[in-house]
Formats: C-alpha cells, sequence, structure tokens
C-alpha cells in the first residue's frame, strides 16, 4: 500500500519551486532577461575548465574498469587521501584516509551524519533562519530538529534562546556558516562560545554532543576574510562538505564527511557511514565525479562575481531603506519586507517581475531571500525595478 | 552520542568483503593471474565506447550550467523521456516520463520502492536464495524482510511456503530475476502464477501488494531467450533497474524505477519518490551519468563473455558431479557444496586459490556462488584447479 505520510507531503507546497517555475512560465512569456530572478540556489558561474578536461581524459584515458567499476562504499581511497591531505594543509588538522567519507552532495553527507550521531527521538538543535530541507532531512531519520529562533540584529546565534532548548535529549547542534539565506558568516567568537557550551554540556549530560556543520559555502566568502572552521574550534564535529557551489557542480551530487581526528570514535565513524549507507541506498557517488574533483581539490570556479553582486545589491537595498545584514558570504542577502506579511510583499513583487523568495519556511517570517546567483548586468537592470516596486507599493515609507 | 545500532554492525564480518580482500592480498604474493577469483559481482567486460563518446562530447561542447547545474529530483526530464520511450517500444507498455524516476543505481530505486509502499511494522516477502543487502534495504526502513525458503530442484518460487508466508502484513513482494546468487531466469509460468496469487491476496486483504522487481541483470540472459518482464504480468509493479551490469557502469551509480502505468496512484508514485529522496539525502543521480545513459539507451556492453563462461563452468561442474541449475542468466552459477558445510567447504578451496562464496548469507545453507565476470582465459585455467580440488579434497565421492 502507497505509504500515506510520503504521500501527503504532495499537498504541501514548495514555496521556492513554485516562485522558480512561475519564473520559467513567465520568462517565456516577456523573455527570460526580463524576469528578475532571485529565487534559486543555482550557481551561475561556470565550472572551471580544469574540471571538465580531467573527465575527458578519464573517459578517453583510463581502462573501462578502473574508470567506471565499483567504488569502495566509503568512496575511491585516493580520492578520500586527496581530499584529507587538502584539508590537513589548509586548517592544519591531522585528517587521515579513514576520516573522509565520499557522499552524493551535502545532502548525502547531511543524511550519513545525523544518523551516525543520533537515535529516533533524539533532538537536533539547529538556528534560523535556516535552509528548510533541514526539516526532511532530520525528521525522517526519527530524530527531531528543534529551530532556535533568529538573532535579527546580525544572524549571529541567540544563545540565550540556545541554552534554554539544550535538554539531555541534544545529540546534535547542525550549523550552516555561511549561511542559506542570511548569507552571514559566524564570527570567531561565535563558534569559539558554541565550542565552549557544547563542551560545558557534554560534561553535564555525560554523552556526546557533535557538532554538524554544513559548509557547502565555505569558500564564497567576502571581502578577503575566511569563515572560521567549525573543526579547529570543537573536536566532535563532523564536516559536512558539497562541491556544488566552490565548483558550480550541483547536478553531479559529489562532496563528503571529514570526521574531526579527536572526535570520539573517530576511526570507526566512516566505517559506520558504510553500515548506514546500505540501508538508504547511497553506496557512493558516481566515479567519475568523485576523480573529477579530486584532480582540481584547491581550485573553485571564479566566484568574485558573487561579491560584486551581494555589493550592487547590499548598496542598492540599504539606500531604499530596507533593513539588511550584510552577508559575509554565499549568494543570498536576506532583507527585511516592507510589511509584516512576507508572503504578501514577494506577492506584490511579482507584478514587477521581481522573483523573491518569502522567508516563513527558514524559520524567519516577515523576512525574504534573494539568491544573487544570476548575471550582475542582471543584477543592475533589477534595481529600479526594484526601486520603482517599493516607491509605487510604499509610498509612505 | 554515536548510534549504537549501526556501530554494531561493524562486528559482523562480511564474508564477500573478506574473501575479496583475501584474493587481493593473494594477488599481491603469487601474481594476480594465478589467484581464481570468484568472488565479486563486478562487471568484466567494457562499457560501450559509445557511452565514454557521449561523456566527453558533453563535457567538450555543452555549457556548463545545462551539464552540471541541478537536474529535477525526480531526474533529468528528457532522461526520463528518453528511458519511457524506450520501455514502451521494448516491453509493450505505455510508460511516459511520470512513471520513470532516476535513482543512484538499483541500491537507490530499492531505497526509494520499499519506502514507497510500506510503512514500519510491514512485511515484505522475498525468496532465497537473494542477494544479502536485501536485509538492510528493508529492515532499514523499518518495513520486515521475510524469506520464503529456496526451491533447490530449480530455484523457481516455493509457491507453497509462498502462500503461507503471505499474510495481511504483506504489503510488497520482492524479486530478483535473473537472479543473483543462483543465475536462474523466473520462467514465464512462475511469474504468471505469481501475479494471479497477488491478484488474489490483493481482493482478500482489501489492499494493494506490490511487486517490486529488481531487475539489474535483465539484459544478461542466455541461449537466446528473454527475461520474462514481470510489469508485464502485474499491474502493480515496479520495476528497478540499474545499468551496472547491462553497460558495464556500476561506479556510475545509475539507475531508475519505472512504475507500471496502471499501478494504483501510477500518476503520483515518481512525485512521492521525490519525497522520499529528501529524507534520505539522494536528490537524484549525476547529471553526467543521467545524459550519458541515455546517449545510450539501447545498448549494451558485450555480454557474450558470460555465456560462454556460463556453459564452461556448468560443464564442467557438471562433469565433476555438484549437482547444480543451470543458469539462464546474470554472471552467477550456484552449485551445491560436496559437503554439507559450505563454508568450510570454500575454506578447502582457497588452498587451490579458487574463491568461492559460501551461501549461507543468501538463505541457501550448503550451497556456494561462483561470479564468473572474469576473463575467460581464466575461467579455462580455473578448471583442471577446480577437478585437482575435488579430487583431493572428496577422493569418496
Amino acid at each position: 500500500m502507497v505509504n500515506e505520510q510520503y504521500k501527503s507531503r504532495l499537498s504541501a507546497k514548495s514555496v521556492i519551486r513554485e516562485l522558480a517555475e512561475y519564473a520559467t512560465a513567465r520568462g517565456e512569456e516577456i523573455g527570460y532577461e526580463n524576469v528578475f530572478d532571485y529565487s534559486l540556489g543555482n550557481p551561475s558561474v561556470p565550472t572551471p575548465k580544469a574540471y571538465d578536461e580531467a573527465v575527458i581524459s578519464m573517459h578517453k584515458d583510463m581502462d573501462s574498469m578502473s574508470l567506471h567499476g565499483y567504488s569502495p562504499s566509503l568512496g575511491n581511497t585516493k580520492v578520500r587521501a586527496t581530499v584529507a591531505a587538502s584539508l590537513k594543509k589548509r586548517f592544519g588538522i591531522d585528517y587521515e584516509t579513514k576520516h573522509i567519507f565520499m557522499t552524493s552532495g551535502a545532502a548525502g553527507a547531511l543524511a550519513h551524519a545525523i544518523r551516525l550521531v543520533t537515535s529516533p527521538g533524539d533532538e537536533v538543535i539547529t538556528f534560523a533562519p535556516f535552509f528548510p530541507e533541514y526539516m526532511p532531512y532530520v525528521n525522517d531519520t526519527g530524530a527531531i530538529l528543534k529551530v532556535v529562533p533568529p538573532s535579527p540584529k546580525d544572524f549571529q546565534i541567540n544563545f540565550t534562546a540556545f541554552e534554554e532548548m539544550l535538554n539531555e535529549k541534544t545529540q546534535a547542534v547542525l550549523i550552516n556558516s555561511p549561511n542559506n539565506p542570511s548569507g552571514v558568516v559566524y564570527r570567531e567568537e561565535t563558534i569559539k562560545r558554541l565550542a565552549e557550551l557544547l563542551r560545558q554540556k557534554q560534561k553535564e549530560y555525560g554523552h556526546d554532543i557533535f557538532l554538524i556543520s554544513d559548509e557547502p559555502y565555505r569558500e564564497i566568502v567576502f571581502d578577503g576574510m575566511e569563515c572560521p572552521y567549525p573543526s579547529r574550534y570543537y573536536e566532535n564535529t563532523l564536516s559536512c562538505y558539497s562541491f556544488s557551489k566552490s565548483l558550480s557542480l550541483p547536478g553531479e551530487r559529489i562532496g563528503y564527511i571529514a570526521v574531526h581526528p579527536k572526535a570520539t570514535d573517530a576511526d570507526l565513524l566512516a566505517l559506520i557511514c558504510g553500515q548506514i549507507s546500505r540501508g538508504i541506498g547511497h553506496n557512493c557517488p558516481s566515479a567519475t565525479s568523485q576523480m573529477g574533483i579530486a584532480a582540481v581539490i584547491d581550485q573553485t570556479a571564479d566566484l568574485s562575481v558573487y561579491e560584486e553582486n551581494r555589493n550592487l545589491l547590499y548598496e542598492a537595498l540599504t539606500e531604499l531603506g530596507f533593513t539588511v545584514v550584510k552577508p559575509g558570504g554565499t549568494f543570498y542577502i536576506f532583507p527585511k519586507a516592507l510589511e509584516e506579511d512576507a508572503v504578501a510583499f514577494c506577492q506584490k513583487a511579482k507584478k514587477y517581475d521581481l522573483i523573491l523568495v518569502p522567508a516563513d519556511n527558514f524559520g524567519c517570517p516577515g523576512y525574504f531571500r534573494m539568491a544573487y546567483c544570476i548575471d550582475t548586468e542582471k543584477v543592475k537592470r533589477s534595481i529600479p525595478v526594484l526601486r520603482k516596486f517599493v516607491e509605487t507599493e510604499y509610498p509612505n515609507r
């Protein structure tokens, strides 16, 4: 019999998907260049040529079985070693091959990480605003996602609310910095305070609390800054990475979990992920994408366009009177809507062919997200439209 | 805290993996050409050149976003249409795009299919001998795998035992023809009788019973036969396919579920799979592998070598006095061991550098599996060794 629980979800509409579909349909009507589609986080800069060249030469030169044969379920051993060496060099943490588990993107990484350190009924805490897919990612494992309300002044962690939420059932804390949707990068002091608090609570509760750090935007940081790497501050950290954004490869589904070498059971955790894989049909990411990213491990796509877009939008939004925290990274910006109901606000924006995403599902009603992974030229053209929208619909501000 | 249930599995040893590791280590010692490694089902014939050529031209000619951008979570729409059209032409069933859900291999297909048609506590029935991974595939969803004992005369379905096992909790029946490990292809009369019985039980229990048909070996059938396609005989069928074996692409993790157009909720089932994906971190298979298989949809690798190997081994084993059912397909053969304890039997074979897998985990103690996806030349050289092993260790037979 068809599973009713999953079936019932079909009636729940995805706001982002509906907006993206609307944008596509509207684009067919008036020309896609005239639709200012800020709905989707689909990288807009090309994959580095070296990736494509590596894939081409693999398919020209490697024998079929070495290229297309089964890779071990923890991932291609050489690729794992390459990832470990790169992280070790960059962050000064003694990662070895055994600490790396290759996954189908960040979704695959989180699917394993959550099952790895929780059992059904356990609680996982995350912080608003948060990526809405965290709901099924966590709740479908049987664990329970708890959301700490936002700290809208700077979208760092609301520690007062967090401390109230922590309890003996808390087995994991899920963070995402640089953050989707706010674009905010957690400051070093935020991570340090978080680490200190978790160490204290581990002692108090007498069990490990793992930090699951979702880091697909790790490389997209602005103003010459670096994103503080959470594993540097807390040993029980699982760093969950995807190459989707840094290499513009979201369709290839390639990422990893890096287990901190001093985490509890560090030498076993990747092996246990291999056991989890069996039940969720994961096995391993495609052999081609594994070897492809290994060939360009320390490269990224040209990410500078996102910073340029951030600058243009932050300036325009501020000038138009929006309350908005300056993003430190990603390709998102997260202003407060000009009326309480962000859904109504975004609905009005549609009349101007501005596609904005209301943030109710991100745990932050009253805000909206703009994904500025689009051409800079289009960002520029969108600014007068944004101005017209604001001046026409909200004349008395 | 680390999940103890998954952790405890690390102590359970995988017989196949241990044997494969032994074979590799032994190969390093005496030369891999001297180890007759029948342990692993890793295809030994090359991927068709056209697949590699398609991947090369995609990486040369397509723009980065069309190639590496997100594909929809149900799979690339054009690829789904290509799969539907190919199946429709071949099997005369009116598949459309909406009935196809692209997956990361057969493991991904089964992970979705089982969650799709069962809820925790429901029963799924399969038939011995069976692929041991069915245990975690089913039991990790919360459903319960029940195994019908084998019918060793021909390894078709033991209907007497099956009828006894069917009950109101049975929500799905999982078959695998051509079968791993027996190599047996279910005869049309077997499928027809199965379908008739399921229709009768659906009526009796007042609920659907889905047939989950695991078909990675569909194309590897010998003697000019065709494998009866279960969806032709029973409407509530989910055909789970992988290109791993037919195109020798196991590392690329690419397959699909084809929902019978007349199944209950046929138009919704792929969409519901999209919801299941969110919780298990699947998303979709890699964009490259999806477009790659679409480019060669009606091709296979040169599979004739498997038939040649089957002929050589069946003849030799029969001549040596083994009880063995002639495989109709796959690259497996499944003889009865020459003593009751197949583990002891395979242990003795190791002394002759013959790597055979005891079938206790396949639900068939006393039997062993040989995976003959190896060079024919090696199969030929293994036969005198097999003879020596049998004559030395079992002289009184």
